[in-house]
């Protein structure tokens, strides 16, 4: 009889910033059982994948890793594949960035097993048809995809089992697709039922691809003692071992030469089903969802079904300005970067570049971890590493004092840049005149890296969530979960992005706790309303000048209000000196509350080790939401991290400051995370028709 | 009151290969009128591209056209848009091929109007993310998409009133939205119905942009009378004039400057919303309508119709495998181009190729021109132009003889290529061991390009076609006019592409006609299934040997055969040699009725200086469907392309030739086009089991 051709594929993969226990946990559960219990099974043959980084440390900690893998390649057992090193999303790199993540990967498994592999695993499966000149001419022959980017193209189901080639400019590569039946039967039902799957198969030569995370098989919710315990793997291998007269295992390299190619295809750009829907607007989600109702009341539903998808990942970067932030600030040192000669590129700037690029913080649905502060942190430690050594070669040991004006996020405005050897200041003079980042050279850290709280389509269903512990087994996409009781009431959201020097006024009677919960009345246009802007250099001075003709609503009039905000920076000092000034350009004088909010990314909202101090020795911490009032001065101390923030006023101020907390789904359910620290600094004063009132204030950040 | 702005663009094009008669027409009746018109208001400006090989052939030949649109652009009353020079599909070219395209028309603007262009017209508005560093990199600014690109990537219509940024690889344009309501108002409906939709809108400053066919204003059906003769534009211009305290028109640069960007998007690969169903395969564009009737009985509609789309530009080439071979010609030319050292490249062989990327050949839908061949026929002459130029520099003056395996149509499997001085001929050992692409160099023609005769989703709608004439004003979508009555009868639909060389068994009882209509019953399995290959290359002379060990139905038995051919290129000698032998590898001999078929994209049916001419002295034409016996000669005649193919056998064979039509959809309603000559060439033969029968012919191409 005609048998069944399987090529079973297993993607293994850490972030970069991942902790280590976490990793180590990993290994123990599920990277090192599975290959130990396919040393048991000589005739089942693997093609896998890991992930650069994770490689790397699993070949560094575990001899035995490399060893037992060592063997199963040499045995024909395994075929290694390559990838991006830091596993990018390849659309949302440069091509010439694209092809070093892929060589170097490439290099590493020829360094280490003297085995040079021949495909890859496509990062999150996010596929744009522009990217495979970069994968042809990087030495890559093939790839993988889901079966959904396959149906997207009008392929029909019974036109999936074999791969098919693809080409752009006249650079070619083949495509396998994942058979979708495959990924939700293997492990989750049991063995046999996959043996069945393959038997209403027969009859034609059929090739079945399952590529799937490794972690499917020990990490997930219930899976190692399903898979190990319970034995469901050696139960699997030995139940395709007893049919192998019929069932034919094949690497991919194999199945290559094995099988004819399908024909030329072009792929829509795509990942899987659901990451496309979360790269969705919220409220797109919810009408996508409406429209996949609809559908499903259709007798022949499929046949519309396939037309209905969510969008490409580039639009999590307009959904999540914060990543777009992020990932342009990438953008523009990989420009950077790729000025540099052949020498230069393989070194330091280079390779944290690189790891910049790792794709798990740049997005979100339910592994994407744009939530995840300590995976923002690690992409903003790199890229501030980056361009420190770029810094190095441009001006070698000298002080650095830069001030630019460039649409640095790339949404047609110009953005401002000031920089010196301490500090860098990136600033948004279209959106309030707001300082987007802060970074602390000296420690690599971008310390305003806060998250807006959001609308997220999946926070209508916290109220039915359940508890934890009942839906082993299942997958991810079905888990509905709670880690934490009463997550409705962290459920707040922000009507503005969690920048910092942002201008407010408030009206009498708004109290700490109704500006954290976003629920006190604006009462200028300043917040996120365009500033104008000059800039000023001298020789040892940088400052940027913002001004905005705005107004504030006193009592039931909108009456004309200059702001102007002065931000300077002083070569070799690691202090922020900010000028304010108010004109009053109305016909009659006004009391005003005004207050600049200030977000930052300081992580650990109970550690103990991280407070505010104030002049009076009183303390308060990052958990509270906390007022203090009349204070001329107070520091933030942060002994984790091992630095301090001082703020210095020349008047007295009221400063304000409270947990910034989202909500959002992951692996394991519901969760909250601390994004950072929100501070409101405030102080009500008359405004005397045409005058101008100061406020000046200084913020100086001092290693500890 | 808060206005409204209007961006006026026109967009003029003619496919490179087109009549000189038709562009004069369009001439007379659009390009001239329209800017006559505009002339007499000064206040209107207007946003105008012309495709390259239009507007060298209008300059050429119009000294008043330049005058004119000199005048206008001193005025400031016109912007000249740049784009690609022969209006090729972006993301189907190279992006050395990209930014060659737009160089060239903005250093012809340059250099005729001393004005420089500052963005483009995208052609066919066909978009894919990757293409921003290109465009941008040439120097373009911003280009102009339908609405419907910005409506899939999420945005609601309120959000389309401006502009937005985009950018790949840190590279950025400004997009600006394409109102679909000003594209069916202009010159649809009387021109105040565009004042009061513009009243409508007023309360927001809001940018409108219309850009949309020149011909529209006078060539689409009944529009000269409409746009001229009854004064649609100049009443137009002069409402818009009237009312310009509050209707501002910009051009383009204007609106650039006028407002702020909106924002960073990213637009899905896409094109306007009727082109992407043409890129469908039939089946899936009539699942898509019935989804859009589904969706369409819904209360909430919009919500849900904004997710339904066909697919990407690049399905047309999976979709007509014929689009595709011209397109892989074109790709493989352009790497042969792209290894040329600089003063070579701006020399023939890259104009020649920059010229075969005219994209108007490559698809089909209302306008594109796969379906015709004088369309397909200037592109290939392009194609073997830029090749012959690349020989000559590659050999020199000696005669060429190359023998070469490899995918060159990108399908994963691997082709083969002879070429002498002579001829050129491309084989598929995996479909058929045909030839799929025969060029007399001579005449730089690809004399085998003939379309398969396959179903279209429009076919459906033929039997409900009107007489022409009752339409006029509609737009293109909205008519349904058969050019030609009992269209119905040309419905063939063939089972496999109109390659040569190809291998039939015919049952006894076959005709002609029969033969013709696709309604015989294949003996055989060897038409389209693979053949073995290998190549034999001696020093004057080179020999593709294909053979397959194939089947064939006698009686009620699949009896085993062998075949093998053997195609013979010789240095200098303007002839290709077929051998064929048979080898009958069944338990016994059998009768079998074997037949070649070729196919010859020789145009004009009806023309008598074409014909086939006999040893006896008589002729039959291609017009015909014929039939002549027991003849060892036969000689195609094209009195008007200048040249014959001699065919000798060593064998009395029948020939039969019928006409290829196919029935396909255009501006003017359906209508059928001669694509091809189809011939058969057969003989009944007993085969003696584990026998060779050889079958030998020669096919000789002369210039007359």
């Amino acid at each position: 009889m005609k048998g069944i051709s399987f090529v079973f594929g297993i993607h293994n993969h850490q972030p970069v910033g991942n902790f280590d226990f976490v990793i180590d946990d990993v290994y123990r559960r599920s990277y090192l059982p599975f290959l130990e219990v396919l040393r048991e099974f000589p005739k089942i043959k693997i093609s896998i994948h890991n992930s650069g980084y994770l490689f790397e440390y699993l070949l560094k900690k575990y001899p035995k890793y490399k060893e037992t893998l060592s063997e199963l390649v040499g045995r024909g057992q395994v075929e290694i594949l390559s990838g991006g090193f830091y596993e990018p999303i390849f659309p949302a790199i440069s091509g010439k960035d694209r092809r070093n993540q892929i060589l170097k990967l490439t290099k590493f498994i020829e360094d280490n097993f003297s085995y040079h592999p021949k495909g890859m695993w496509l990062s999150e499966r996010v596929w744009e048809q522009g990217i495979v000149k970069d994968l042809a001419s990087s030495g890559i022959e093939f790839t993988i995809l889901d079966d959904e980017h396959f149906l997207l193209s009008g392929l029909s189901h019974e036109e999936l089992y074999g791969y098919y080639s693809t080409e752009h400019e006249g650079y070619s590569i083949s495509l396998f697709p994942i058979s979708k039946e495959l990924r939700y039967l293997i492990p989750f039902k049991e063995p046999k039922e996959t043996i069945e799957f393959f038997k209403d198969l027969v009859g034609k030569e059929r090739l079945l691809v399952l590529a799937d995370d490794g972690e499917k098989f020990g990490v997930w919710p219930g899976t190692y003692s399903l898979v190990y315990e319970k034995g469901w793997l050696r139960e699997f291998f030995t139940l395709l071992t007893e049919n192998s007269d019929w069932i034919e295992i094949l690497t991919f390299s194999e199945a290559l030469k094995k099988f004819p190619s399908r024909g030329l295809i072009y792929l829509p750009e795509a990942s899987y089903k659901e990451m496309m829907e979360w790269a969705l607007p919220p409220e797109l989600t919810i009408e996508l969802q409406e429209a996949e109702e609809i559908f499903s009341r259709e007798e022949k539903y499929a046949r519309y079904m396939k037309f209905l998808r969510g969008t490409f990942w580039r639009n999590f970067l307009v959904k999540y300005e914060e990543a777009n932030n992020m990932h342009k600030r990438m953008i523009d040192l990989s420009q950077r970067c790729s000025t540099l000669k052949d020498a230069e590129e393989i070194s330091l700037p280079y390779e944290y570049l690189m790891r910049a690029q790792a794709n798990d913080a740049y997005w979100h649905g339910v592994f994407g971890g744009l939530y995840l502060p300590h995976l923002r942190s690690a992409i903003y430690r790199n890229l501030i590493e980056a361009e420190k050594e770029l810094d190095k070669i441009s001006y070698g040991n000298e002080d650095v004092l830069v001030i630019e004006e460039k649409d640095i996020d790339k949404d047609g405005k110009k953005e401002l840049i000031a920089k010196n050897q301490e500090l860098a200041l990136f600033i948004k003079p279209s959106y309030g005149g707001a300082i987007f980042e802060i970074d602390y050279r000296k420690k690599s850290l971008n310390i305003t890296d806060t998250l807006k709280r959001r609308f997220e389509a999946y926070h209508k269903k916290i109220q039915i969530a359940q508890a934890p512990g009942k839906e082993e087994g299942k997958s991810i996409h079905e888990i509905v979960i709670a880690k934490e009781k009463n997550l409705e009431n962290y459920l707040i959201y922000d009507w503005h992005n969690k920048y910092s020097l942002m201008d407010h006024f408030l009206k009498e009677g708004t109290t700490c706790d109704s500006f954290y919960r976003s629920s006190y009345g604006e009462q200028g246009d300043f917040t996120i309303l365009p500033y104008d802007y000059s800039m000023i250099e001298e020789q040892d001075l940088i400052r940027l000048s913002l001004k905005r003709k705005g107004h504030i609503w006193v009592k039931e009039e909108f009456l004309p209000l200059d702001i102007g905000k002065d931000v300077t920076l002083i070569k070799g000092d690691s202090s922020i000196r900010i000028d304010y000034s108010f004109e009053n350009k109305s016909f009659m004088d006004y009391n005003a509350w005004f207050g600049t909010e200030f977000n930052f990314s300081l992580f650990e909202r109970e550690n103990k080790e991280k407070y505010i101090e104030y002049p009076d020795g009183s303390r308060s911490y990052f958990d509270d939401i906390s007022e203090k009032k009349d204070i001329e001065e107070f520091v933030i101390f942060d002994n984790v991290l091992g630095f301090k923030i001082g703020f210095t006023f020349d008047i007295p101020i009221i400063l304000w400051h409270y947990p910034i907390d989202t909500v959002s789904q992951s692996e394991g359910g519901f969760e909250r995370t601390f994004q950072g620290l929100g501070i409101l600094i405030s102080f009500k004063q008359l405004f005397i028709k045409n005058e101008i009132f100061p406020f000046s204030f200084n913020i100086k950040f001092e290693t500890l």
